[in-house]
């Protein structure tokens, strides 16, 4: 089966068992480490990312654990059999503090802190990006999708299109986003979302007539009846046959759900067959609409007024184009009691030392203002200055914040109740709601704040300092 | 685990399933079917595509069966029992021709030819699509990624931006087109890869110093010791240190492998840490970088002459950016014994009828010179014209061709010996080999012909005409 609740510890990249290897051969693999998971760069040119995969994450490490075969496998490699035996009782028994799957989040702050030994936080690393940087793509491009269909529904057909067994996480994903039902029927059992599907050329093709086609699927189907007709032509042919079929099926009691169209100008041919049926007494057929959607289509064709009722979007949702990934790092932040960064010649690039945690500040209507990135020992920062221009910062006095780092694991045991994928999907669609709108436009959007205490900053500094008198 | 030789036949998109009932009430399922798989665009604006992940197809194809969980989800979806009992009892029992895993291959020209009954061709489509469509696009980039580098190793650094667990079917494609080895540690046991890994930041910071931590990390791998020498200063403290560790190892009688380089200018650092190690005696020490690479990079930092030795690729290969997707369709030919096509507004969109199969001929060099398809039947055309412009024609009159249709599953069975991913590299390189040079630069490559026979042409014109006579 394809995985979702375990996983081999093999999924990893080689270098953290080399490193893993070389910590325990030092005695080193047991000191405690903190690790920050965030990332640089929002897709899409977006204004905001939803965080998405954390639940399957965190029961993959509660489930984490190397089989006799993962260890014999390494053995072959060199690796030393005191460390493989140490292997063999490895478990991750760490904590994990920060935001909530579902949560709308932001460049450059820590989204998870995961604390345990070093060898724990270097062997969940791989893992840990591969899953969350994937469905947080996939949901933050679900959610601008819905943000331009409005309460139309969405469906998932991008099966065919996705990056090979990414399709599952990636039909899950969209749910969380903000989809409502999904083709994929695999992913429709496991994650008990609605399964979705109408009809392809083929069917049609197979019979002599399109009528029949249609007279026989109907048959099957008479009260989930969903009838392309665009295999030979739209107007002349297949709607004309749909409205047939639509009387028919009234005749016997049943009414005809909708038709699609898969080609052609999608706009022009909605309101052409929309008022074909509406002047047959079918107002009540709906009208399916695919082919190469994405959030800018959809936008354009509802602004032209398209009489759509329900889009399937393929290839762009389920690969989430044209990005394709989150540049999602995982950084050590402390080692031994120690502080610890990466200093790069890219400011950028020099990470945030220190256990930290995320306070979400809000306007006067309780919409979010800004992220205020502290230590975890700060209680209420009354100023944030930008991460890598010092010389900017914001008041943050007399301002309310909500906690948005909660206890997400503890002693590698899971502590949130895990939701649904439609209660996932409420808490985005409420999130998003306190998100103003001018960080959710699609055209350079607005720069949602996000900044560290003087702490954190001075603390950097000092570090940068030290290395630099080492040289 | 994860799935490579058998997969639920669940993972498909629901109307395949619905189709499938309709089939069968109608006493259709049995019939006789064809359908093509082929695609219409070149992916990375190139001029070909590298054929792969068919051998797993086949395998799944091969072990394809509905589970009892399977089949009660469909009832709880509301599947007819009759329907439900068939599928019980089915496996795919087709017959599949075409090219080989690891072919060139080009759009408008079917790949693959499934024959079976009607339901066996529409219950595998979504399947084939998945497999088939990803893994080509990887073994495409990864071979474009080859012929920028030469002879140079090729590291697969995707995992952790990967799409989920598309990673695995990626690092397979990955070698097929052109890669050495991966850092995925499940793919590389699975497919027999050459495991591959350095160090990370977090490891060189967790370590009082650079210093120590580089002496720490070769006691524990003093033969295959990579350093990351960009953690605090690349020249100032990395490259130094690293030659100083060189040189303890070879008081011990051991080599350092190789630094790695995962910042900064990447042609500037190369030429300047080659410099410093050539004159401290080291110029066996090899020089890996990474970072952000892709097949432009890595043309642009060999021709800027940086002595850069081994490649590490990571997202832009494991997702194929920027495509991300292959558009790869599967489409019906013939159905009871008569050839179907389906009619489009955009005439690149209507399909060829009947069953066929591709010939390949050869310029007088024994490269590749023109692909045409041609019916089942015809032995060796003297012409063919192009697709879609029937003026356009080009003679084959005394050219040799080559078959590249082979029986690939006869009743089910898979008929090709299955060869390693190393032995599906080799095969891609020797028909790379046969592709003259224009096909394969980056910019505007020249176009391969591909045409169809006069009697595919006559046979696409008679069933259009026959559907617009019946309008």
């Amino acid at each position: 089966m394809i995985p979702d609740k375990s996983i081999s510890p093999l999924y990893t990249d080689l270098y953290q068992l080399t490193m893993g290897q070389a910590y325990f051969k030092n005695e080193k693999h047991e000191i405690p480490a903190c690790f920050d998971y965030f990332f640089r760069k929002i897709p899409f040119k977006g204004g905001y990312v939803v965080l998405a995969g954390l639940q399957e994450l965190l029961q993959m490490l509660e489930n984490l654990q190397f089989s006799s075969g993962d260890l014999k496998y390494l053995k072959k490699q060199g690796f030393q059999a005191d460390f493989l035996d140490y292997l063999e009782g490895f478990r991750f028994r760490g904590n994990i503090f920060g935001m909530r799957e579902g949560e709308i989040v932001f460049p450059f702050e820590p989204i998870l802190r995961v604390e345990g030994t070093l060898l724990e936080g270097q062997l969940v690393e791989t893992l840990l990006l591969n899953m969350l940087n994937f469905q947080s793509l996939i949901a933050t491009k679900a959610s601008r999708i819905r943000h331009s269909a409005g309460d139309r529904l969405l469906s998932d057909f991008g099966l065919r299109r996705a990056q090979s067994l990414g399709a599952m996480h990636a039909s899950r994903a969209a749910v969380v986003g903000g989809f409502d039902n999904t083709s994929n029927v695999l992913a429709a059992e496991r994650y008990n979302i609605p399964p979705s599907g109408t009809m392809a050329h083929s069917f049609i093709e197979t019979f002599d007539s399109e009528l029949e086609a249609f007279r026989r699927y109907a048959e099957s189907f008479p009260d989930q009846c969903v009838l392309l007709v665009d295999t030979y032509n739209t107007l002349k042919s297949g709607v004309p046959n749909a409205i047939k079929v639509a009387h028919e099926l009234e005749a016997r009691g049943h009414k005809l759900k909708a038709i699609r169209l898969d080609s052609g100008d999608l706009a022009y041919f909605a309101k052409r067959a929309r008022k074909m049926f509406d002047e047959n007494g079918l107002d009540y057929v709906k009208i399916v609409v695919s082919n190469q959607l994405d959030e800018h289509v959809i936008k354009s064709l509802l602004e032209q007024q398209a009489p759509i009722d329900i889009f399937g979007v393929g290839t762009s949702m389920v690969i989430g184009r044209p990005d394709g990934a989150i540049d999602g790092v995982y950084k050590l932040a402390s080692a031994g009691g120690k502080a610890r960064l990466k200093i790069s010649d890219n400011v950028q690039k020099t990470t945030l030392p220190g256990k930290k945690k995320v306070l979400r500040y809000l306007d006067h209507y309780g919409s979010f203002y800004a992220d205020c990135v502290a230590l975890v020992e700060e209680e209420k920062p009354d100023r944030m200055i930008h991460p890598f221009e010092k010389e900017k910062s914001l008041s943050l006095k007399e301002r309310e914040f909500e906690e948005v780092f909660f206890t997400l694991m503890e002693n590698g045991k899971a502590m949130e109740e895990t939701l649904s994928v439609f209660e996932l999907r409420e808490r985005v669609y409420q999130r998003l709601k306190r998100l103003p709108l001018e960080h959710q436009r699609f055209d350079f959007p607005h720069i949602y704040k996000v900044g560290i205490t003087e702490r954190i900053s001075d603390l950097r500094s000092q570090i940068i300092q030290q290395h630099q008198d080492a040289l």
